[in-house]
């Protein structure tokens, strides 16, 4: 039998870690912010803007939501932007992705103070990622990633792991952290253009699946007692469904889940962590702000 | 029998298009600058510095070579970059690695205007290269690397790539190039920690060497037909030879040479590559400062 690797469990335990760090935060007098800026009226990222300032005020982290109209410039997003830079009272700024498309994403991106850039998508911290300095933000669901193989009390050290995907968000910091001193993997990018994917899959101890296509890892590609994480969550129809779909990861779960040695559910897996990896990265600027 | 990749054959085309850009460039009103800082007498530094700027003053390039004594202190240092920032014939900066112990050297290159940064050292640079913006300084190592592949007509596309080393220098830089888009390999980095390391690099269909160990890549280590890329330079006790020793490889270079499809031998493979892809930078940046 599989071990089930319990995000919501894991975030749960994280997020009361950081309610006790900022109980201390408070009463030292420094309350944590975080102001999450939504442009436009898209109904999942209004969800995922809801729900992360829900969590802020659970845990006693001041929240600050910006919700601007669609049709907002770049010049005056820029301009809320640089405003929260000076704005003592925050210490996190994230910008809900994507906006419309006649914003520049990563222009926006760049004018984020870095040490405020909780999304770790701000090339000083991109940089440092690369470069191994930990005073910077590592984006949350890599972080999310790793974090769930430590409690999962997964050995890195001289495994193989295959990361599938390549991008900024997942992929490549995924390869950075797996393979940087201290987790010493050996790292394996592939990617939709890999020749013989469920061949390179096959040797891997540690799967990281962040690709985006449903159910794309068959228990064919898994070695037994590979440790298996799923980040994908995809849409996939299921007249069924009350809804008219389901959600369903980049791994066929079932078939999977009974040879590996440990594997997310999706959901319960991967996704709990994001959110709880984001007020980690609130909290460590509050800090470094602070101190 | 194996091809040779003749790093000194392609490194005097890359010298020649540079030729030509300079006199273009000169002929505009711009003449490219790059200077070299040296801090202390290191015998094998002074070699490389002289030899920079040798092929800057063959070339047409302003050269300004600035030697500072062993006990120039971090301010001192950084008060020369800042001056070389600010001067408007010198385009590209580069200071000699290793400094002496008393020197930060990361803090050094973070002075440096990365616009200026033809080592590609800079944290901004660092991120460009993450993020596949073309607009950065690669390191001239595996910018070199990259364009021997090129010029043997290797096909990096769907490949399986080994990177062995893990440095900024080279390893990850060199891991980030194969798999961006456009390369599309698919890249595994293994490293002195890695197990089974003959395991993983008989796998290759490419193999970058760049761990500094001589000879570690054996025959046995290498698939038929693979092409293998030695980036190391390591000296070897010789009693034969007058000087005491020799210079080798990381790479067995008879034995896989026998059996790989293209090699890079040691000397005249990645080395003189690496001085000709400073000049690319160096007019690089010439370019984009002035445009």
């Amino acid at each position: 039998m599989s071990k089930v690797i319990d995000g919501k469990a894991v975030a749960a335990a994280v997020l009361e870690e950081c309610r006790s760090e900022v109980a201390e935060m408070r009463s030292n007098g420094i309350t944590p912010g975080l102001a999450v800026v939504l442009v436009g009226s898209d109904p999942a990222s209004q969800v995922y803007v809801g729900s992360k300032a829900r969590t802020c005020e659970d845990l006693g982290i001041y929240s600050r939501k910006i919700e601007l109209p669609e049709e907002t410039t770049q010049e005056e997003l820029i301009k809320v932007v640089e405003e929260l830079n000076a704005d003592s009272a925050i210490h996190g700024i994230l910008v809900q992705s994507p906006p419309p498309k006649h914003i520049d994403e990563e222009a926006v991106i760049r004018t984020i103070d870095p040490r405020k850039d909780v999304d770790g998508f701000h090339p000083e911290n991109v940089a440092k990622l690369a470069l191994e300095d930990s005073s910077g933000f590592v984006p949350c669901t890599p972080a999310g990633c790793m974090r769930l193989l430590k409690e999962a009390d997964v050995e890195t050290k001289g495994a193989n792991a295959v990361v599938i995907g390549r991008s900024m968000i997942v992929g490549k910091p995924m390869a950075l952290l797996l393979m940087a001193k201290g987790s010493d993997a050996t790292v394996t990018v592939a990617h939709s253009r890999s020749r013989d994917l469920p061949g390179i899959c096959r040797q891997a101890d540690i799967v990281i699946a962040a690709v985006g296509r449903p159910e794309m890892v068959t228990a064919d590609w898994v070695k037994d007692g590979a440790v298996v994480i799923d980040v994908g969550i995809n849409r996939v129809d299921d007249a069924t469904k009350k809804r008219g779909y389901r959600l369903t990861g980049d791994v066929a779960y079932e078939e999977v889940a009974a040879k590996c040695a440990a594997i997310t559910p999706v959901p319960g897996g991967v996704g709990p962590m994001t959110i709880a990896m984001l007020m980690k990265n609130t909290l460590k600027a509050a800090k470094q702000l602070s101190s």
